[in-house]
């Protein structure tokens, strides 16, 4: 499984008030415990904490990178904003994200492709989240067919079948495990099939209990990467539990610590 | 989901001394404290507890449906012990359970129909459990044909593909999900599908953390009957937020509550 530490958000208050601060030691702070809990990769955003976001996401790039060399992923919805974390970023990065159109795939693939990124493209396009499985698979479709035209391998290629809040619409997640199967045949190798987790329990109680009772469910039809919340201990419990009865990671009596330190 | 609920089972101590003792009260409150968390049925083992395994079958039965008429499941691998537990249980009633050998088959199926019992059969036959899905798919076909041969409903039929301990073969609990997978689809409309649960976690640590993991990746591919310890909280947490997340349980801010008073 690939985790990717959704914390560094400027949405979250602590991380907002940090990057008007440009407060370095909370946002290290916030990098290392995500690994030291079990994530891979790090998440990217800067949300509306700052009237100059280009400038903000340079800033909690290069502060991440003091503190590690792990996958940063470029977490926001403008190119601008997104470019200038890509050049402030040495080493392994990641787009998050494009949407499925045509337009979009064929500006954020060369992207990826000119800084060696790799990139998560969400089955969206400009006619929004298709209800159906077919209509994400459609989504889907396009977007590996667009990868292999700008020669993004599958394994830099990350395919989001968008999770919407299930107390908006309980047939969604029904519809998010049937992409998942679906996703997985759809090359050989296949793409990376990714969610951001949190959205699902949107506005709804026992949120944690959401959330980890579905990421087991999705690892078990061939979810492989996730955003999410490492800080979340029974969460990640779950996760790995579900790893190892995926045959994924091995069993012994510390398996839940030796995942974490691997 | 089908909840068995599995806690009235002389190998636990409390359970054994109250047969030997003839102690109608703990029984009926272990029924009961059942039924309160979420159970649907209860499955009724007399273990080794008494010299006269028959008889303490038959208390037990006569002892619970004092206490709620909902069905019993009589789970015990002697012949003679099933029938005096099926002889004792008025109302609805289910046999836990059948090997899939041709033999067993045909011996227990037209016991199940003469007592108008549903009855779990178990995907090992004379020469063990397969290893492979194909193997156990195999048994699970010959289980189905069978029924079909004595009548007995799909509806009534719930297949186990049988969870061995992950901690003796980690490949074990995939081999599980792809059966569930598959048996889905062996007859329309499709047998029930149930595991006992709790033999995955034998002799691993983190056992409760390993059963809810698995349950919920099972429910996603397709499981719908359990037998399992449903004064387990956080099982039936997470079983319950596996339902409404397959549009199987209506969301509430009171979910949980509202599937455990259904």
């Amino acid at each position: 499984m690939i985790v990717i530490g959704e914390r560094i958000n400027g949405m979250f208050k602590v991380v907002g008030q940090a990057i008007q601060d440009r407060d370095k030691a909370v946002i290290k702070d916030l990098a290392l415990k995500q690994l030291a809990e079990g994530a891979d990769k790090l998440d990217i955003n800067v949300g509306t904490a700052t009237a100059d976001p280009a400038a903000g996401m340079a800033w909690l790039v290069e502060t991440v990178r003091e503190a590690t060399d792990v996958c940063l992923s470029i977490d926001n919805p403008n190119l601008g904003t997104v470019k200038a974390g890509l050049e402030a970023c040495t080493g392994a990065k990641m787009i998050n994200s494009t949407t499925g159109s045509e337009e979009a795939l064929d500006t954020f693939f060369p992207l990826a492709k000119q800084h060696n990124a790799s990139i998560i493209a969400l089955c969206i396009d400009e006619k929004g989240v298709p209800v159906s499985v077919d209509g994400r698979c459609e989504i889907a479709l396009r977007i590996v067919a667009k990868a292999m035209e700008h020669d993004i391998t599958t394994d830099d290629l990350y395919i989001d079948p968008i999770v919407l809040p299930v107390k908006a619409s309980q047939a969604g997640p029904g519809v998010v495990l049937e992409c998942i199967k679906q996703f997985s045949v759809l090359a050989d190798p296949a793409p990376h099939i990714i969610v951001g987790l949190s959205n699902l329990s949107q506005g709804a109680v026992d949120r944690k209990l959401i959330n980890r009772a579905f990421l087991t469910m999705a690892i078990g039809v061939g979810l492989d990467a996730a955003i999410l919340d490492p800080l979340d201990t029974e969460l990640m419990d779950a996760m790995i539990a579900a790893e190892m009865l995926m045959n994924r990671a091995i069993y012994s009596d510390s398996f839940l610590k030796a995942y974490r330190q691997r």
